[in-house]
């Protein structure tokens, strides 16, 4: 019998897609919890069922036999409801930044605002299952790892722990995502005449996402230089890391330091050096693809990671947190 | 009396607003030299004049009065053609790669083929007015710069200059184009639906268009990291480089820096530290818009540079080296 | 000395391509009239003068020197500052839907709103020029027409009047219209997400633009059937206008009917039959394009209609407008 | 044990859609055909597998186990290969236009060429489930449907069969389509230059497809006027079709048309009267979405249909008339 999966947030774009997931999902059945208005659906054909919807409160959840909430939903919205929904005993899967950074003064100097729920921020495991595989299945509530961060540190990590770069040149990463990343809620900044036809950098050395890879990654600050740019498409994200070693010996010996690091994940795919994937390669699954570049002679390297946003950046990524904390193959319902 | 400016390649994408620029000019006509046989255009409108077209020869050009020949043509049609243009004393503006690496070694490296005429080579001007405005006007024959280079050398020369920046971290330019940069010839990768909805990278660590910043910002090759990537979108180019500096002590002293480089130019414009340029603010124009930024508690520093890759990056800049060639007003049918 | 011509809603779409218009054209200078909060502009480059600006009051504009007024607003917000302006003694040129549709009972049957200057909405003349020429420059008023009417009105009207077309068929008007038609305000219809890689029909039989066609060409509302559909592209409207004549023997017949009516007109182009206009045809310019089709043996017409929505759709109908109302040459600033 | 599916044409947009359906479909493994030369594919990430490629024979097909093929190629290669393969006892689901027509006089007018099979095209049955179901499984030639007649026979045969239409007013279908409808091979009109940000209308009065709907809905040529447009994006067609009624009484009597024709269909999906489907609702799904209007006041009705061309339009309804053919489950593989 599948299990009750909650999703609060459902009309935003992570969130129906997590109810796509959800509903091809053998296991599973998705809930829809209604927390507050949002602008209506369009109407769709006559004669097509949706998932069951209920109110959002963490008796309802229960009642109705919700085993986990996923919830895409700002922090704040996270920071209140996931104390209900964990005391009624359901799994918490949060897709906002709320749990993601450690500790309440990281936050609240990311977030530019306090964090109201400083024991489960101790207690909350990051999602990454490529990282922490290990001790998610043990947890209640996950922090799933932002999409820009996903790439990066999947990007980034490997490289990072090998020591075969230059500390003090640094790691760039050049991020551009797809406007999906930036919600569904109305705003100029996301309004089609002024995103269509044009690009744009935002958040220039100040972007929230940027603790998420230092303490993933063991980076220190100025180590690490990240701006964030805007993509006149819908889903997908590219980012270019630019890195610096005196002792690789060749684009073969970098690619091996990935080939290590992720030769048994089902959703890291590597590129042949000289190779680069593009953001068709990974839009509508759950794959993050990588190549690797470098150039001896000079000591330059370029890695090129890509992920689809609202999958592995989001609600994919999420799918394949509750795989693992319900005992589930990690690929069911996200190939 | 106006000028006659001869175009080949005004059915390419650069060529086509050279036209329209030499149209809007007060002292300039457009003449079409017909070189080749290319798609014909589109049946337009009923009753509008075109320009006056005639063969595409030395003899033809002289003739019929031009003064000034632009080439929007591959490099191998820019070599064949130029000297015979030039022996019939009629100026060349060249847009191709052809008279833009100083030396054949240097040419034959990057476009992996022979150079033919190495003392036109030796001869050219690099048609940079913002770094070269004192010797155009002396010239008979000017490599008009790349799209990328145009964007990369205004937003790095300043700098590199300044030597506020740390050379062993190098300088890393991460560079986004739409796709009138590749001209109009049809092939894959500039299909519709290969370039719509995706993103990526090409000519990583390899670009051609490398060494012509490497050239005019003074730098080494091990100390200049490029990416080129593809934009769904028709024109601009963004340029994001990073640095870093043990010097600088603020984002304000930068923007100093930059404004000594360029406060009498015409077509660039500055931004404060924190905002930056979108594709937006100058497509359709002539201007390159630059945005500084730096945090000193880190030393890490981002330039965003933009232009329009068809105006600045091309027919633009082309018709600004014109102006500067013939005396007229620099910003004459650019405003 | 130029002209003072003010500007509601110039940060709106239609009112910031007005400013432009303004500040090329020879005899005007633009003035903001600042009527109420609206997203600010982002930053943009350091030195730049903006236009003057002044606050929305019909006392402000007199005392300013404003000598016609342009109102970029919605209805409601028209028709409460015109007879102001009016009385004042300022000319109005009214972007909006509060003046176009001649009686009281029409405009509450497709604005279902009431009108509250019904003295003005019968003075009021409707200014599409190539129809009403002669009344314009005797107006103080001018209801400048609809995106959608400018293009249908000029598409059908020489049609309709020929008497060559099958009343029994009706006429069909299917019409295609970029997103920037629909306004600055930020909503979810014309977010990035929900337009890009999209397309639908909407208003479908009951758009109120309809009655704007109606009345310009003599048609009966079962005589004419309108589907409004949104592209996903910033500017630009196509129509495509189906008919049935039994009375035509070619489409060159055809096209004498639209020479005749056209043939001195500065902005409407005719093409050779089988030759259709695209959108490309007319971005950023004045002019309506026309292409028409006709197969004699069977009877059935195509007539193809292309404007920019934001020029010959809004602001360049309007200052052509401004150009009859004060005797300039009618194609300064739109050439 | 599943089916080998042999597919040639498998780098086109349709063959590729329809090598992933095969992959997903239990009951099928793909084989791909190798023809002739194509632009070869990006490389892609490391260590996946591709399908079993052999060449493009009957013999190799037959020896290969091949139970069926589907041609993905141009009319001539249609001809060319499909009596080899039949002979081989292969069943042939043509995907291009070669058997579509019936006759060869009709295919020679809208052609413009020879039909070499004249044998075959009178044998082919069309593969329009919904209108042919019962004559498809018995048949080994498929003429797998164009893209725009799918939608408009869909969208115009149940109101065409009622006779609740004026035959003097005919019927008008306005065709919209993405950009992969025109093929992947490489030309200047689907070049991402020439078609973003563009609309255009072409084939006027005389697109190759029009025929397809006459046949099968019972029109006379000159009650049906059709018009294709190319729209600025990857996938999805949306036709918008007009009639006149005398005689129908509501919005809801023409639903019921519709409703007693479709009720039973797993493709065909029916909307409320005003609603009206998007390109979204149907963007890589086999669904045919149709919303219907109609003013009884004015006797005007309006029908919207929208498909993904790639799959409903082409390789969805061709892996459904395999299914048909070989008695698997009808929505195997397209769900």
């Amino acid at each position: 019998m599948p299990i009750q999966a909650g999703v609060v947030g459902f009309r935003g774009y992570s969130g129906a897609e997590l109810v796509g997931i959800l509903n091809r999902h053998a296991k599973t059945e998705p809930v829809l919890l209604e927390h507050r208005a949002d602008a209506a659906a369009s109407p769709g054909p006559r004669g097509i069922e949706s998932p069951r919807q209920i109110p959002c409160t963490a008796a309802d959840a229960k009642t109705g036999g919700v085993a986990v909430v996923f919830l895409a939903t700002p922090p704040e919205v996270s920071m209140e409801l996931s104390p209900r929904m964990l005391e009624a005993g359901i799994k918490v899967i949060d897709l906002s930044g709320a749990y993601r950074l450690g500790t309440c003064e990281n936050y609240e100097r990311w977030y530019k605002s306090g964090h109201t729920q400083p024991e489960l921020l101790a207690e909350a495991v990051y999602g990454l299952p490529e990282f922490y595989r290990e001790r998610i299945p043990e947890s209640r509530l996950v922090a799933n790892p932002g999409c820009y961060p996903t790439a990066a540190n999947l990007a980034i990590r490997p490289l990072a722990r090998s020591g075969a770069w230059d500390r003090g040149a640094g790691i760039i990463c050049d991020a551009k995502s797809g406007t999906s990343g930036a919600g569904r809620k109305p705003s100029l900044k996301t309004a089609f005449c002024e995103v269509d036809e044009n690009f744009s950098a935002y958040s220039i050395l100040g972007h929230r996402h940027v603790p998420e890879v230092l303490q993933n990654c063991g980076l220190e600050e100025a180590e690490f230089s990240f701006t964030a740019h805007l993509l006149p498409l819908n889903r997908g994200i590219l980012e270019t890391v630019y890195f610096r070693s005196r002792s690789l010996k060749s684009a073969e010996e970098l690619l091996e330091i990935y080939e290590a690091a992720y030769k048994d994940e089902p959703f890291v795919r590597l590129y042949d050096p000289g190779a680069a994937p593009d953001l068709r390669a990974v839009q509508h699954t759950n794959f993050c693809d990588i190549g690797v570049n470098f150039d001896a002679a000079t000591g330059r390297g370029v890695v090129v990671a890509v992920i689809d946003n609202l999958v592995k950046g989001a609600a994919g990524q999420a799918a394949q947190n509750m795989n693992l904390l319900f005992g589930f193959d990690e690929t069911e319902g996200l190939r």
